[in-house]
């Protein structure tokens, strides 16, 4: 299973940075809202969400949060890291149709406590929509 | 569509809770998986996981914080409110087959500024396995 | 059970054909990436796509191909035979809103092995996007 | 975009090799019927699959398949590589729970026609459970 494993604490430097992109689709708010059960009208009815300063039906914000998590265990740090936290500030909707792009950004590496401090930012072309900051205990080589 | 508004800044006090359980089937996780992309294999792959220090499959971090966001979009505050913010510590890890609750506690009201400062937890049983802070602009009547 | 059971040998003469037609949706590209995991981004990024040969997002080739197994598993030969081996040549793209049709037809019926040697083309209107032959095995009355 | 483009031709070698893996879950192969509409008994209905050889429901071949083609959108060759012809062979049924790892090994490279033959497996543990052969166009740097 060592062939799955994602980045050690040892490759990584601070700078590096990894992304994962999705048009965010009618039928992945719905999907969303039936896992959450975030039943909130704003992402399923189109005639509430017509009422309402978006004007229509936006995606959950915890759907954009849920791509910088896919850009961390697939990609950086990757398979293997655990999620300590994560601190996040909804900026702007994600309507339906919009290409969401997630981004993390390697900030600040505590080799001690293994820690990864990392920039965190969902786009919607070049407006950050999402901005915040997560943090990753990174297995070690040496441990 | 006035019917389907949530709680309004006039109706909140410091105190007031709200919570959302589901017992988080593989069918979640696995439809997770598919909307976010996260293939990280520690959700997906039984093998993989069980050579982790959890030895078996886990939910995703942000779906446990997606019952957070349950409980703001349909309770506490309610459709309506904006979500500016979330902070979450994840603390336990959360497995499929566990029923996790989900809870927001009104910590702090901004009037002027119409914000509504809550903590949220996210628990198993009595065991909190994630913690946080979230805060959301909520409407007034006045306005 | 046995009258779930498709066609027997017996049953079976060259020629003879059936097809499954579906209007490929935006959820069904986006549901078969989230089973398979395939989140090439010319499945689930329309900007991504719009850069490709293609111009937009297209439909997984095995989500075709998969159309063929719905034919093979539910009309001819139907329930009970086995898949053996499939082979496909992917000649066009399919794009989300496209009605594709899997045929399947009978071309050679070796019965001393049991085999059932079929054409399998799928089509949107008449172009043949994906052509193929597949082999199933399908049991006699005689046994 | 061009940050999302897999392997180009002349990063290619042979023997190159890429997999991914995934427990194959009930909500899995429902999700695929319903997508495919491949409802044959055999993966849906217990009681019936209970009369077969198999004893119990199993996966859809093209699930198998499928996550071949994860290998090839996402990894090896990865995005930006045009699928053109798989051929495989059915060798054993994959049950509900087990974890199928798909593998593809570059096996020959035509560079003037820009074409990659692979070997494709599927594995439950170290049996080949699918075994064939893909061809993929892949971009040259060149052209």
């Amino acid at each position: 299973m060592q062939e799955l494993h994602g980045y050690y604490l040892e490759d990584l430097s601070v700078g590096m940075s990894a992304s994962f992109a999705k048009t965010i689709t009618e039928s992945d708010v719905y999907g969303f809202a039936g896992i959450s059960g975030d039943m909130n009208p704003v992402h399923i009815n189109e005639e509430y969400a017509a009422t309402t300063p978006f004007g229509q039906r936006i995606a959950h914000g915890m759907l954009s949060a849920a791509l910088i998590s896919t850009v961390a265990g697939t990609k950086l740090p990757g398979p293997g890291c655990i999620y300590i936290d994560q601190q996040i500030k909804f900026k702007a909707p994600l309507f339906i149709g919009q290409t969401a792009r997630a981004e993390i950004t390697v900030k600040e590496i505590n080799e001690k406590r293994r820690r990864v401090i990392c920039d965190t930012y969902v786009y919607v072309g070049d407006k950050a929509i999402a901005v915040g900051e997560a943090t990753f205990m990174v297995d070690s080589k040496a441990s």
